[in-house]
């Protein structure tokens, strides 16, 4: 049995807590919070738990196995590094860090201590994605052209990051996963218009071999809107999260050119067929997730959502800032190994 | 009663034959198409007009009053700068030019022989950008924050021009229309996959006092989508063009912030309220512009879709070009007076 | 060349005329209308065909094989008649006639003369009817459950009969044509609002084996609906008339039920798998329907929607009315033979 | 403090129990069911609260004052006979009983004894349904012609009732509610496919003044659909209770009729105008009725949805079994005095 301790118990954290809970294979210990409401909200919810406001506490337990931490990005760092430092496995909330030295030096602590880093992006672990990255590796789409997301809906503002720090790292991260290449450059429009931070912003993402990626978030949009265009040279697919019923349509259409011997001029041929939409797995993400970090832990193998895959997304999002800050200068990523071999991503059913 | 030939009767020539046709005020005099084909259609739907493969005798002939240039973009400026200096008004389709020193030209001539230019932004003459521009002018919106619109499809791929000059000149021109503002800068970013030419692109364009534009326009979509999102102080504003229904959407949301004393943190507000889609009128666009342009003519007033209003959004597509070209580098447009005033603009009901 | 001559220049006629002109094999000679605004609107599109507002004239002329009858359905009974004892055959818009005692003896008229009746339900020639019918001939819904229609708008109001005579008749051939069987009863109840003609109506068909039909017909609807649910034992189909891209959406659930042995509960499972939208045919119906019917002329072959399966619309429609005004009363249908054989009806590709 | 106790802890019971938890002035005491595994799960939700598997317990307890009844609807009568004879108020799901004789029964009961019944119409309680009353209320439709709804999903069968009596009566009810207006007789239709019960009901319900409501339910539909439309003389409204935003849409159309002197025909004109969707309330509808309750009990009033509106449901109910068992038969409904007076009425917010 693997004991667990949650730190932070806003938003998302009731959720890990939960999910901790019902998992078979880890036991929860204890919860964490510097908020005395949040903490009693904890603590009539789960009565057998201890409940504190001090880190410390759990930091410094020699029976604590895995510190998941799920508290406002600033904080992931020191967090993570201590926890690190005393031997802890870390599941730890999407962005990483708010920096990517920091992320560097969270992965080198725990290469060196031979400990996990799970790093929470939930929506690899949806059925929609799961089923989009089959539907790649089965070829079905053939080679990529483009990834085209729009998530756009009204608030909620946050104080202290920009509508790329909030929103973005969902579609960075889907993306990394289902794209699995390196991008060679980022650029990134946007504009604030109320509180100091951008609250909409446009990230063009270049690939090499003519992939691009486009992500579009705003806070300012009258409708929720959560829908991404993914164009493959055999067929074409449209995954709309809020459609509870089809969520994504596999279009099998295509174009074609052709150079025409004695013509100058390029013959394009559209090519229109049926439309599809595969069952998609309903189960909740965090169970599938954690599901899969018990594995890890039990077989010490690296997930393949650990602190590199975290690292991609923190620098793709410092990149997108830059950009974003400069009217869209292209930022250009380092070429560096990031990525895990494909035998451990394949680790993940 | 004014006498008309059309130059040009391929894809939108027909259009424009036929509504010049029922327009009372307008007799359509001549059609002229290089393909023998083309011509033996138009004989054939409108069998007293003269048909001729030869511009030349059109633009030469004295019983002409306006020539209307429905023909691939590069022979817009030969064949307008001809019809100018034999002293005809000239209709011609958008985009205005393939260059922005061909337009100014083209303006030069027509200003100092006092002739007029239309552009064709059929769009500005639709229901639905009418009932927009009346619900901006009305504050209902209140100041504007941005404009952002989605326009993909399948096809159909241009042999000579790249998706921005097929499909942005669209959303470009309903946005100088709407937002009467003069852009500052213009970041361009896109990819080509198949013909050499750019497939999909995605254009941002700065305007003053943090108004922002974003086009999305892409040729390798799997489902057609024409929606522009506009967000103002006091509501917002959800534009489908696709809903025969219910074409415009306008959203009572708005988000406040303000700084609380004694307090760091700002605090946001969002308020929510009704929707509301108003009736948008049905007529045919081209119909409305035609009825315009004739008003124009007879009164000898400049119409708001002009030449200027067609350089402008020339210079944005060049500017566009360059900078999809250069991976995004922001391309700076020049603050001349290129707007007609508000009196002249006005002009039209 | 069959020489054809139209009666009726009002809603539907232009569209039977340009179809008539358009298709080889046909010869259109001349049209007739007894409101001389149709009639001369009628010679501006067709210049070279004789104009006329006299029925006889067309009735009694030698050299017309073909009398198109697209006039009030009134009048349908008195012109088909005229034609087929003139030695005409008759293309005649639905309803067929307005009672199926005059359906019966124009049958018996071209049956005894050899000639041929199309009743021109126009819905059986569209790509989504026939490949709806080629889903349940191949079994891929299974045995049918049912068959249940939505199909309601605002207006337009007929003066001369309610909304069971002027929409129904789609839904009723096209249930008559997928299911292919012979219905027992029929139930209707309605409303009454506005001129004294039921302006909604909810007929219910009864037919063997527990299948069931639903037809929901109304006039006053703010909206616009045409959808059916078809449900089957293996599958079950949604067609949206008014999606333009994915008409039909085949949906791989079911429902079974099995018998627990020491149980008295049923135990009912539930299948859910893909979604899938066939490609749907888009040629306009109307065209599809006159090349049929030039193949039947030509090869001496009775169409599927002959006479006999205009008179069981009619006598649907009689049923119908029966019951709406008996509030519901149930009215059985005769059990003689009125369908065609399948080798007949096979006989359409 | 009002003493609660509620019977039934399978479906819709946890929902239920968890309302009046949160409800202040109301204190749940007592669970039963009498399947162990609902009551270790109701233990192990509400550890401070007594669970029992004997009704028997719960209904003589002299400390309880209200009886929530959350069971199968044969049981409803029984129970609710028992805890009113005991002094008990009842609060019961819907429908109220399975038989009228015994809803009067209740209502006898409850009178002489002076105890309230409210019958869980939870759908009353709505957003929806409390701005479409409110609609209705301000003549915002004007006078009604039609009730039309669409409730149709795939499962769940049920294994004691059918699709009738299993959904109906949320459409009942809210028709009950809206129209405010004695109905005179039913009419249904359907069919039974797989075990033993209609699966699949159209039931017409016939008011006075030619108002008509039609109620389409379907246990067998590939697709869930949740749609009614109401049509008023003024105004018309959609309300799509799957819409998660836009849930009523009220639509500024209409149809006037006027005889013109001299002329037999009706003169028919359309008007049509801008859309409108009012804001919903978004508050759980559970928590909002039981709020209500608690009124009711502390002023002694009797609620709008008391054991005479839950009679008026199970006659419906009845009628509508009677007329589909006899193929559509006309059903009658007695016309005594069954509605509470509209001041009665009103005392609900």
């Amino acid at each position: 049995m693997i004991q667990v301790a949650v730190i932070g118990f806003g938003y998302w954290g009731p959720n890990v807590v939960r999910n901790f809970c019902a998992q078979p294979g880890f036991r929860l210990v204890a919860i964490c919070d510097q908020d005395m409401r949040a903490l009693s909200r904890a603590q009539y919810l789960h009565p057998g738990v201890r409940a504190t406001n001090d880190p410390a506490e759990i930091l410094a337990s020699p029976t604590i196995d895995v510190v998941a931490i799920v508290t406002p990005v600033w904080t992931h760092y020191p967090l993570a590094k201590a926890a690190l430092e005393n031997g802890k496995h870390v599941f730890v909330e999407k962005p990483f860090t708010s920096s990517s030295t920091n992320a560097v030096e969270l992965i080198e602590i725990a290469e060196r201590k031979r400990l996990i880093i799970m790093v929470d992006h939930t929506f690899l672990f949806t059925g929609a994605v799961k089923k989009i990255r089959e539907l790649i590796e089965q070829k079905v789409l053939g080679d990529l052209y483009y990834y085209d997301s729009l998530r756009v809906n009204l608030g909620l503002f946050q104080h202290d990051v920009n509508v790329i720090w909030d929103l973005a790292p969902h579609d960075l991260s889907i993306m990394d996963y289902l794209l699995q290449e390196e991008p060679e450059a980022i650029v990134a429009t946007g504009e604030t218009h109320l509180n100091g931070h951008e609250d909409m912003a446009f990230i063009t993402v270049y690939f090499p071999k003519n992939v691009i990626a486009h992500i579009n978030v705003n806070w300012l949009s009258p409708v929720k809107i959560r829908t991404t265009l993914i164009g493959g040279e055999k067929r074409m697919l449209v995954w709309n999260d809020l459609d509870a019923e089809e969520k994504i349509k596999v279009y099998d259409k295509g174009v074609s050119v052709a150079t025409q011997e004695n013509l100058r001029q390029l013959l394009v041929s559209y090519r229109s067929g049926d439309m599809w939409a595969p069952q998609v797995q309903e189960a909740e993400a965090l169970t599938t997730e954690l599901t899969y970090f018990h594995e890890c832990l039990s077989n010490n193998t690296t997930p393949f959502n650990d602190g590199r895959a975290g690292l991609r997304i923190v620098q793709m999002l410092e990149a997108a800032e830059l950009s974003v800050k400069a009217r869209g200068r292209s930022v250009y990523l380092q070429q560096e190994k990031r990525r895990p071999s494909l035998a451990e991503a394949k680790a993940f059913g």
